[in-house]
C-alpha cells in the first residue's frame, strides 16, 4: 500500500501538497517527487516503469498547461493513474490542463479530478485502496461522516445565531 | 471483485455497454443497471448505500447533461466512483456532462474519464482492481501490450504497402 | 407563503444572503439553512421531502462547481426550485456552476438565474408568489417602478450635472 | 390559472410545442402565439403589458440567438417569466441563446431552463401553479412518480432480458 | 450630424465616456444619456422612436450581461446602431455581453465592436458620418495617420534607445 | 452611394451573396469581388486604398477562420467597414471567425455582424447610407415594417388555424 | 533535407496525408509512419531520439484529443516539431487537440498549425527548410504566387461571368 | 542567420523581450522592432517584403486581440513566421489572440506557440536555425539538458530537504 505523488514542476507543490496532507491523515504511506514529462522525459519513463516494482499501488500525477505527465505515465504503467489538472501560471483558465489530462484515447485512461483538486486526488487514492483494504474503506467512510457532521454543525450555528450574524 | 455499471437512462446504454464489454474481456464480474439521480432519487440512495454490502469494489456511473449520478453516488458510498460524461442528445457538445461530473467539491472525488469513454472507464476499473490483484494487473499490462502490437503492425503495414495505399 | 433558501456551503452565504434581503423587503417569510448535496445527502433527502409539508411554496437553492443541490432537490419535491449558480472558489469562471444547474433532463426543471444572482432568485420567488397573491404581485410591480425611477433620476442627474462630472 | 406561451418566430414552434403538450397533459389552460422582440417591438410591449389583465399567471417565452424576448417581457410584467433558450439555425451551438436569456441584470430575473427544454418550461409552469393549487401540485408529484416508474420498468426489462438484448 | 450615446446603467459610464471623448476630438455633436432596456422599457421605446426626429444619425449603445439595449433600439429605429459589449461586474468574462449584442437575427443588425471598445464605437460613428461628410472622412484619415505616426515614433525610440531601455 | 462587397474566397460566395441580394432589394448600387488578405495581400492594399476614390461609401467584408480581411481593410481606408464572420469549413464553430474580426484594437473598428449574417451586413449598409439619404432610411423603415407584418400574419395564421396545425 | 511525418494513429492518415502531398509537390524527401505516444511509448522515445541521426531536419506530428505526441517528441529532440491538432472522433470540437499541443511549457515549444491543417504543416516545413535552402525558399515564393494567381483568376471569372452565375 | 522579432505595439514589449533574451543566450543575432498591422499597414508590407533581402531567416511576430500581424507577414514572405499570441489588455482571456493567429487558411501557415510564450518562440527559432546549423542544434540540445538538470536538482532538493520544507 504505497501511493506515488508526482508533479511536473516544483511550482505545482503548493497545490499538490494537499494530496500528501490527506494521505497522511489516512495513514497511507506515499512518496512525493518531481517528474517532468517535457524536461525529464527519460526520468518519466524510468519512474513510470519502476513504479509497479517499487510496490506503488496508485499514482497521483499533477501538471498544468499542455499537461502530458498523467497520460504518459498511464501509457507506461498498468497501475491506476489519478490526474490533477493544475491551473498553473501558463494555463488558459485551466481549460488546457483539464482537456489534456481528461481526453485520453481509448485504452489509456486517466482518472481525472477537478481543477487544482489535489485533496480529492488523495481521497480518491484512499478510496481505491479502500476498495480492497476494509480499514481504509472505513476511514474514508468516517472522513465523509466528519464532513457531514461539520456541515450539520454549521446548520446548527446558523440556526442558533441567525444567518445575519455570520459575517463578522 | 465486483464492478457496478450504472447509467442515468437506457439511452446511455449504447455508450455504456463498452464498459461491460471490456470487463468481460478481463473476466471481471459486473452488474449493470439503470439508476437515475433525477427520476429515481430513492433508488439512487438505496443503490449507492447497498453497493458496499453487495461486495462491489468499483462503481462506474455514466450520465449526460446536468449529470448528477456519479457525484451523488460518490457522496453516499466510500467506494471509488468512475464517472463517464455522456454526450447525450440534450448535452451542449458534452461540456455540461464533463463539468458537472468533474468539478466535484473537496471531499467527494469522482474519477472522471473522457467524453463517452466508457471503454476507458472499464479499463480504469480493471486497473484499480489490478492494483491489488496481480493477475488482473498482469491482464492490464497485456492489454496495453496488445495495443502496442496493434500499432506496430500498422507501422509495418504502412511501411510495406506505402501510405498512399491505405485509403481503399 | 414560505420560501426556503438553501445553499451547499456556508461559504455561499455572502452571495445567497441577497435572496434573504430581498424577501425581507417584500415581507415574504423565509427559512434559510445549509444543505449540502454531497456532504449531507441524507439531509438533502429529508429536507426536500419535508418542504411541501412544512408549507414551503418556493425553494431557492444555491451551489457552485459541480452544483447538484438545486437539481437533486427538484428531483424530490413537486415545488418550484430556483437555482443560483454560485461562482465559488473551485469554479471554472462559473461555467461548471451554470451548466450543472441549468442543463437538467426532461421532467425535472430548475428555474436557473444568472451567475451569483441570488437577488434575482429572491425577486423571482416573489414573482412566483405574486402570480397567486395580488398584493405581492403589486409589490413586485412597485419594485420595478422604483428601479425605473432610480434610472430616471440618474438620467436627470447626468442631464443636469453633465456626464463629465460623474466621476468624482 | 392561465399560462402564456410565446416565441420569437414560428420556426421555434417545433421546439416550443412541447410546452403546450405538457400543459395539456396537466389540464392547464394556455394561450400560444408569436411575439418577436425584434420584429414586432410594439406587439411585445402590448402583449407583455396586457398579460396580467388577461389573467395570465405564468409566461413561457422561447427565443434563439441574441434572444431578447424573455428578458424584455420580464422587464414589463410582474409575472414570472420562464425563458427557453432555443438552438435556432443562427445560434452558435446555443451559447448565445442561453447567455442572452440567463444573464439578466439585478431586478429583472428570467427563470431559465435548459437548451430547447420547452417541455421542462411547461413542467416548471405547472410546478409554479402547483405551489398554490394543491391539485396541480399533486399532478406534478404524480408526473414525477410516473417518470420514476418508467425508469423502474426499464430496470426490470434490463434485468430480465439482459443488457445485451437491448439493441435490436 | 448628431450622434446619440446611450448606456444601460451609469455604471457603464467609465467605459462609454471614451465614445464621447473621441467624438469631441472629431468635433461631432452628440447627446449622452442612460436608457435601460430592462429597467426603463418605456423610455427605451420613446427614446428609440424619437431619435430619427431629433436628427440623430448614428446611435451608440453600450450594455453588459444579457445586453438587450443595442438590439432593442435597432428593432425600433431605421438608424444604424453601434453596440458596445461592456464587461460589467455581472458578466461572464464578457461572453454574454458580446453574444447578446452580436448575434442579432436576420433583419435587425447591430454593428458590434470589441469588448469595452467604446472608443472604437466613436471612431466607427465618425467613419459612418464621414462616408457622407468629406470633412469628417478627412478627419478620420488624419486620425489614422496620427496613429501611424505615433507607432513610427516608437519605432524610432526603440531603434535609438534600444529595446532593453524601454522598461524604466 | 456605392457599396463594396468583398470576401476572402469564392467559397464564401454562398454566404455573402445575401448581402448583394438585399442591396438589390434596396436599389443600392454595389460592386462584388474577391480580395484575399492572405493570398492577394497586394490586391488587398490596392483595393482598400482605391475604395474612397472609386466612390465607395461602405465596405462589407466577409471571411472565415483567422479572418484578417475586414480588419486589414479597415486599417487602410477611412470608410466604415462591416465585417461578416463566415463559418467556413476550416473554422472552429465560427469562434475564430468572430473573434478575429470583432476584437480589433483601439483606433481601427470593424462593424461586426452575427456569424454568417451577410444579409444583416447588407441591411446595416443600407442603414448607414440611410442615415444621410432619407429615401433609403425610409426604405429601411419600410423593410422593418414588412418584417413586422410578416410576423403579424403568422400570428393570425396560428390564431386561425391553431398551433397544432402548423406542422404539415 | 528530410522531413519526418508521424501521427498517433492510422485514423489520422486521411488528414495527415496532405502534409505528404505538399512535400511531394515541393520535392522534399520525407518519411511517414505511425508513432503513438500512448500505445507505443517506447517507440516514441526511440523514434524521437533517432531522428537527428537519421538526418531528419523537421518533424511534423499530428494527433487528436489529449494529443501528447508533438509535445513529447519536442521534449526529446532538438529539431523543430510542427504539431497538427487533429479533430479526431474522440475530440471535443478540436479544443482538446489544440490546447494539448499548443500550450507547451517554457523550454519545449511546438510549432502549432490550425486544426486539421496538415497541408499548412507541410508548407511550414518547406518554409523552414527554405530559410536555409534558397531553392526551396524560391519554391515557397512561387507556391504563394500561384495561390495569388488562382485568386486573381477567380476575380476575373466573377467579373466576367457575374457573381450571380457562380452557383451552378 | 538573423532573426526578426516584431510586435504590434510597444505594450507587447514586456512579453516579447523574452524572445530577445533567449536569442542572446543562444548567440543568435536578431533585430527587434514594432510593426503594427493595423496602425502601420504600409510599414507591415515594406517590412515583410524586405525581410528576405535583409538576410532574415526566421520571423517572430507577437500580437494580441484580433492579432493580424503574424498572419499578414506570413502572407507576404516565404520565410517561416512564428506567432506569439499576446494576452493584451483588450484580449478576452487570450482566446482571440490565439485563434486569430493559429487558424490561418490553407497555404499561409503561422507556427503558433502558447499564449505569451515569447521565450518558446525564441527557442523554436533556435531550433529552426539548428536544423541546418549543427552548432545551434547542439546548443538547443544543451539547453534542454540544462532544463533536465535543473529539474533533477530540484528532485534532489525535495528528496533531501523533504517536500514539507519547500514553502519558506
Amino acid at each position: 500500500m504505497l501511493v506515488s505523488i508526482i508533479m511536473g514542476s516544483d511550482s505545482d507543490l503548493p497545490v499538490m501538497k494537499e494530496a500528501a496532507d490527506i494521505l497522511k491523515l489516512f495513514n497511507i504511506p506515499f512518496e512525493l517527487t518531481i517528474v517532468s514529462a517535457h524536461r525529464t522525459p527519460q526520468r518519466l519513463f524510468d519512474y513510470a516503469r519502476g513504479a509497479e516494482e517499487r510496490g506503488v499501488s496508485v499514482i497521483i500525477a499533477g501538471a498544468g498547461g499542455a499537461a502530458h505527465l498523467p497520460g504518459m505515465v498511464a501509457s507506461i504503467t498498468p497501475l491506476p493513474v489519478i490526474g490533477v489538472p493544475v491551473k498553473s501560471s501558463n494555463s488558459i483558465d485551466g481549460w488546457d490542463s483539464i482537456l489534456s489530462i481528461l481526453q485520453m484515447p481509448n485504452g489509456i485512461p486517466v482518472a481525472t479530478v477537478a481543477l487544482n483538486a489535489a485533496k480529492n486526488a488523495g481521497i480518491l487514492a484512499a478510496s481505491i485502496i479502500g476498495a480492497f483494504h476494509p480499514q481504509i474503506r472505513k476511514a474514508v467512510s468516517n472522513y465523509k461522516l466528519e464532513l457531514e457532521n461539520a456541515v450539520l454543525q454549521k446548520v446548527e450555528k446558523v440556526k442558533n445565531e441567525g444567518w445575519e450574524n455570520q459575517f463578522d
